[in-house]
Parts: structure tokens; sequence; C-alpha cells
């Protein structure tokens, strides 16, 4: 078997101080004068298998199954964390969240009675890109701080229009007799009952409706999204597309209610769907369909507590705020056609690489005084080489409880996914050891190459790999210094 | 939610009568000159997520990605039975295995020390086809009797090239010291030693080679395959190729020995891929690709007891030899260009549609004397309509143990799959019924459209769709009438 890359081992942490030690370069082909384009579109809770492409046998996805054959379809691409705040944390910094605060193991995300948010000191790939020349613009969830100094407004983002946090945060309507927390969510999307939930929709910093009408919101942050992109069309810009959707409560416009063959589910990936088609097309008709590069991805694993409302993780192991695949690997599309190679892309990725990768392609300078924990995936972008990751850390608040190096994951501490009763997820016969905490020793070992599903331990046999697993452990570890923690405020 | 279909219940058998009551006839557009050719490939206990486009994310399949790409993926495409032999049964009579004596309860496959076969009163797509002046060759695994007169030479074949039954059969070699039956062929396969198998292969009814050359086999039947189509090219033809793969012991040519990310069971998918590639090479090279309709598909689901060398389920429940999705649903890639509608195809199709398609595309009358378990879905072929299956049969041996209707189905009966020690790939709570066999009153319900991995039982919430099911089974069985018990003999 062919490994997914040999020679020494890279530390996420060590490596990323080496990569920021040069500067970066752009090919000759690409001219300075014309920047490219990057457009971020991140679904909230969308699985691995929810998109046709990746499997899923009932929702049409048309418009991303065709960006991935015209682009590249990326099957091994992770997030920074398995739940919302920490992972769009990552995203936008490329960096741990467990480095800027954004990570907590008791309070996992901000609520609408937290106080902290993003640090301002924090860089996020609107900041260094409008320092570079770039219009900037966000729609969207937001999820890290909804109070000054630390909206999209204050981290590079020129325009915001968006929820500042979950879908199903600030809900005014109890549980109708007979439900609980699951069931009566359940019943207000199926009833469309939208002001359930008293979220508030912003334009730039203040609140222009309230509670938001989500059954009209995909549509909506589609509608900005496309009049950015022909307001910004003349200059290189950066745009970041955070979907509210597939997250519980679901709602979708009229036009994509009962759409789908797979239910309320599938309605709204299809109207998803129907968005990234929007753009793409927008980008055409602008004619900068060549010099934009546009990324699907994707902020974490289904949420399986809400069953059919929750998406579906395909064949992978586990969901959303757990650290098997299901939780951490997301569908990940990239397209940027005459520039990247299409084809299927199976090196490592992970969203903490889209910053380095952008001064990359950008040809931007990286502030150096800071730690990342993103890598220039380009090489696999333009098929020159592999992308430079190699190892994945899969945190679950401050806590580090598996690592991915090449072909392995060595799990040292599993638990059952927030908010889990059941394990009716878990397809292995060790399934009892995820009901509460387990710390293993010697950690539970895959190869996810050949076993993406996580059922074949094989420890045992590999000591040698256990054994590299906890030097990565160690190392990595003497580079998380301790910050002020921003969830618990 | 949209239903699959619409309006009265299909009833498989009795509509089957409907169907053939009436001439098939053509299109216009479709010269009755220039009838299509019709090429099955037929990979054997490949399962629903072997491949890229239904979600492998190891296994690099380009041509069959491309071929689902540039024709058709079907989602929900099944087989007669999920194992060999009355799986292939149905795929080449139209007909469900009972009805032919190719299924048992007792004998589940036919042996080398089987004495039955397909009867000689059986048609097959082959006999068919050569009958209405088609040219016609087999290359591959036949498995439908090994004996006179029911090798493929007997039942329309003009030609035939390959083994007579499975590649794990007519074991010669013991299993070594610790090892079981299931290690002891990993263990073969490993070391590359086809002679622990003394597996004929024959060209037409001759032994051409004992113990048959395995690790060159999918190569060489693919070169049959390429030379029997530049010998026809000038005829209309049907070419009926079963790789013996990836059926254990997993064999390939060196090319692809250590080829992909996935092990050796990725090594033999990805040499399959390559076969396809080569089969519409040549049929461009040809020129007859647009007159030529090719079908990948597989005979059952994936063999999960053997583990990394079983292959891979996807998202389904269940595996070979078992009546969960993972069982009977398989990946089914359709491919005619300039002639059938590219897309993702939801509808439901089942091998055993494809004799009565293949006859509606062909303008040729099926023979009346007999009940046909096949649907025409050139409608889908064509986006002209819908398939026209809506109900599926899931057959263990000579019993019923489950229905789909639209987007539902019942499972009367589960059973652990054959060989099944372990539970690991069930996915549910429910999974000690499937240690043995459980008899369900009521059945369990499953909408597969929203609940595609048969998670969620909502049989209580539909005692209407149970009422409806059974009048189904009832009606059915009314049609299976007692014949001569072939597997037993």
């Amino acid at each position: 078997m062919k490994t997914i890359r040999s020679g020494a081992i890279a530390l996420t942490g060590l490596l990323s101080i080496g990569y920021l030690s040069q500067r970066c370069t752009v090919d000759n082909e690409r001219d300075q004068q014309q920047k490219p384009n990057f457009i971020i579109i991140f679904a909230d809770d969308m699985g691995y298998g929810d998109i046709g492409v990746f499997g899923h046998p009932t929702i049409s996805t048309p418009n991303l199954d065709r960006m991935a054959y015209e682009g590249q379809k990326w099957t091994q691409f992770y997030v920074a964390a398995s739940v919302c705040t920490p992972s769009r944390a990552g995203l936008l910094t490329g960096r741990l969240p467990v480095r800027s605060g954004m990570a907590s193991s008791r309070r996992r995300v901000l609520f609408p009675d937290s106080n902290g948010g993003l640090p301002p000191g924090e860089i996020t790939i609107a900041s260094l890109l409008r320092d570079n020349g770039y219009r900037t613009a966000m729609s969207g969830k937001w999820h890290l701080g909804h109070k000054s100094p630390f909206l999209p407004t204050d981290h590079g983002f020129e325009s915001y229009f968006g929820i500042p946090y979950s879908n199903d945060m600030d809900r005014i309507a109890e549980n109708p007799e007979g439900m609980n927390w699951i069931t009566a969510q359940i019943a207000f999307a199926e009833e469309e009952n939208y002001q359930a939930y008293n979220v508030p929709l912003l334009r730039n910093e203040s609140v222009v409706e309230r509670p938001a009408d989500q059954r009209t919101i995909t549509k909506r942050y589609t509608e900005e999204v496309v009049d950015r992109i022909r307001e910004f069309k003349d200059e290189p810009f950066f745009i970041y597309l955070a979907h509210s959707m597939p997250h519980i409560p679901l709602f979708t416009s009229e036009e994509f209610r009962d759409a789908s063959l797979a239910g309320i589910y599938g309605d709204v990936i299809e109207e998803i769907d129907w968005s990234v088609g929007q753009i793409l097309e927008t980008l055409k008709e602008e004619g900068i369909d060549e010099n934009t590069l546009v990324i699907f991805t994707s902020d974490n694993g289904h949420w399986h507590i809400f069953e059919t409302h929750g998406g579906f993780g395909g064949m992978l192991r586990g969901a959303k705020g757990g650290t098997f695949e299901g939780g951490m690997r997301v569908p990940a599309i990239l397209r940027w056609p005459g520039k990247i190679e299409p084809g299927v892309i199976m090196d490592l990725g992970n969203t903490l690489d889209l910053l380095p990768t952008f001064c990359k392609l950008a040809d931007i300078d990286l502030p150096d005084d800071r730690l990342y924990d993103g890598f220039d995936i380009s090489p696999a972008l333009f098929k020159t080489g592999l992308s430079s990751r190699d190892v994945v850390m899969f945190y679950r608040g401050t806590e580090v409880y598996a690592i991915r190096k090449g072909d392995y994951k060595a799990h040292f501490i599993t638990q059952l996914e927030y908010g889990s009763k059941t394990a009716h997820f878990v397809t292995d016969p060790a399934s009892d050891v995820e009901i509460g905490r387990a710390v293993h020793e010697p950690p539970l070992l895959f190869n996810l190459s050949v076993d993406p599903a996580e059922r074949y331990n094989i420890a045992e046999a590999h000591p040698e790999i256990i054994d590299e697993m906890k030097k990565i452990m160690e190392d990595h570890l003497s580079t998380v210094v301790p910050v002020e923690n921003q969830l618990e405020k």
C-alpha cells in the first residue's frame, strides 16, 4: 500500500514556523496585477454524506456535483473543531482555536449570554486580505462574538449581513406538551415556526430584523453575495458566505419546500446547492470565473441527535461534537477553472490551511509573530506536489483526543458526541467505550486509508506508530500556551 | 416530501404480465437497422461504497467517475438476491431466482459438487438477443452451472472465456497454522498464492488453465472483451463481462499491486476501473460509442466478514448475504452518449429490469409464456418519465424477507448475514435482533428516501403502509409456484 506521505514527521506547530520563515512567492503565470478572488461557502452542520458526489442517494445536488467534477473533490478534508465557534475561529485565523481562547471544554460554543469573542489581536483571512488591497464582505452566521469588538466588521469585513450566532439560539417558545428539546425543534421546523426563535439579523452592526425570517435566509444570503460579487468585480475580493443551514431548526424558501425526495433536510441542502449555482453563474456572467477560487465546505459533521433533521455522515463513524471522522471530516469542493487541476484529491487538507494557502496564492506575507497551524496546500491544487499537511489534530474543547498522521489515526480519548444518549451511529463492536468518556492506553489505532469507517483497531500490531503518535502529541502540546478563555466569559 | 411514485401499487408479478401484453416499440429516432449494442459489466461483491462517485474516499476510480458524470448514476438500483448464483440468474433471465429453481434457503449458491444449473428452458438475455440477430459473448465468472447443459454456450453465448464458479472454490491449500477460514484466505491473497485454489479457466466448454492464474484474470477478461468488440463492431452485439473480482481471494496484475491508497482491495477496484476505461476507449476507437449502452453494476453488496479484504457498503446498513440495503443495493452506472440523458437517477431499478429494457430498446418481443419480474426502465434513461419499477422484493433463499414500495421498506424478517459472527456493520440500537433470525410483527418500516441507512423504524406511525406491504406480499406469493430446486441437486 502507498502511504499518503513518506518522509519525516511534520509537526503541526513546528512546521508552521518553518513555513512562515519562507517568503511566499507566486508562480510566474499568476500575474501580480491580477490577484485571485476567494469565496468560501461554509455550510453549518452539513455531514460528509450529504452531497450527491459524496454518496448521498436521494439529495439532489447537481451544482455541487458539477463543481466537484469541474474542480477538485477533497475526500480527506478536516475542520479545526467539531462544533461551530471553535471551527470558525480556526477557519478564519489559520490557528487552532485553543491558541485564541476560542475553545472550551466547559462551554463548547458562544451563546447569546456570552461576553467573549475572537480577540481583536487575532488576524483573520479578511483582515489580512483587506490590508493587502482586497475588498471583503461576509454574509451569514458569524458565531465568533456578537458584541463589539468581536463582530465581522471588527475583523476585516467591510460589510456584514447575517445572524451573529446559531439559528436555534434565543429560543422563546417552550417545548410543546409531550415534547423534548429535540422533538420540539423538529416540530417548529415542520410548522415553519421561525418565530419560536428570536434570532436577530444584522446589517453590519445593526439589527435589521428580529426574529430573522429563517425561511428566506438562505436565499437572502445568496442575493447579498451576488450583489457583492457584482460590486467588487473589478478589484480582488474575498467573500465569506456562512450559511445558517442545515443547522436545526430547518427552514427553506417556498420554492424548495417539499422539493427533495429526502424530506426537509434534503430541501435545505437542495436550496444550498441552488445557492452555489447562483454564485458560480454570477462569476461566469461577470467574466471573473477564471480568477476566482471558490471553496465549499462545512463547519463540522452532521448533528445526528436530530435524526432525519440532522443530516448524514455517510460512511464515516461518529458525528458533530465528537472526534471520530464523522465529527471533523467534511465534504470539500474547490473550483478555479483553468487554474487548478480537476480531480479527486485524497491528500490531507484542513480549513486551517486556507489562510496560508490564500497568502501563497495572493503573494502576501504572513505576520510572523504568532504560531499558525495551517499549511500551504497549493501544490495539491496545481498538482505540482502533495498538500503540505501530514498531521491532523482532533481537539475536543481544549484537549487533544486524537491525532492523524498520514494514513493512521490514534484515538487517545474517545467520548460520546455532545447530547448523544444512544450509540446508534457507532458502527463498531467496541461501541460500549463511547458511552461516556474512555481514555485508551494504548490508543485505538486505525488505518483510515483502508478503513475509512474506523472499524478495525490495529494498535497491537503497530507499537512503533503509537510511539510516533505520542511524540507528535508531546511536541504539539509544548507549543500550546495558556490564553484567556473567550467562551467561558 | 415527494414520493418516488404516486398512484396505484404495482405488483411485481402481475404488472409484468401487463407489460408483456404490450408490443415493445422503438422510438422513431432509433433506427430499426441500427439496433443498440449492450455491454453489462458485473463486478463480484463490490459494495455500494466502493467507487469514488458513490463516496469512497481513497479508492481512485476516474473511469467510473467519468462514466457516471457523462452518463447516469443510479443511486437506488438493486439486485435480485444478495449472493452470487441467484443474483446472476435474476440478471440474465429477468425473473426472480425462485422462479427458475436458482434460489435455496439451504444451499445458497452452486458449489463445485453441484449437479444443477440454470435450466435449459430459461431464456437469458443472451439467448433472446442471439435469436434476434445479435452477436453474443461472455467473459468472466458464470456461476449458473458448470456442467452441460448449463454452461454459457448452452445459454445463448457464442463464446465464453472465464471461470465457472467463484474464485475461492476448489481450494486445495489447508488453513495455515493458527488461521481460520477467513484469515487464511486473506493470507493467500497477500502472498499472491493463487495456486491455493484449483479453479479452472474455461474457453467455451474446455478447461484451458488450471489453476487459473487469478493475478492476471481481470486483465485477460478485459482483453477478451476488447477483442470481441472489435470482432463484432459491424453487427449488433451483447457482451457480458462478469469480473471474478473483488470477490475474495483478491489478486491483481503487477501494475496494480500497491497502486491504491486503500490497500489490496483498492488495488483490485482500481484495476476494474482501468478495465472499464479500456472498454469505453475501444468503443470510441471503433466509432460505436454512441450506439452502445454500457452498464456497470455489482452482483450483491460487499462481503464484510473479510473486513479490509471485503469492501465497503458506504452508508448503507448490512452487507452481502442479508436483506438490509447493503446486501442488495448496488452501485450502478449507465452510459450511452448522445442517447440517454446524463444525471443522477433516483428512480428504482433492478438487474431484473435489464432484460425487458433491452427488449424495449432493441424492439424485440418477449416470449409471453412466463412471468417476468423485470420492468422497462427506459423512460428514466431518456428522462421521458420514471422507471416503471415501484416495488423491490428482498429474498433470502426462497423466502421474502423484506419489500420496498416507493419510499418505504418493510422488513418482515431480519437475519444476520451469512457467516457473520459479529454485528459490527449494524448501525442501530436494535442490532441485537440481527443475531440469528427475527420475525417482526409489525414489520420494521423505514423511509429509505429520508433514512437511507435504515436507522429509524417508523412502523408504529404508519399502520396503513404496513397493511399495503402485507397485501403486496400476499399478491406476490400467489404468483410463485414450486419448481425443482437446482442448488440442492
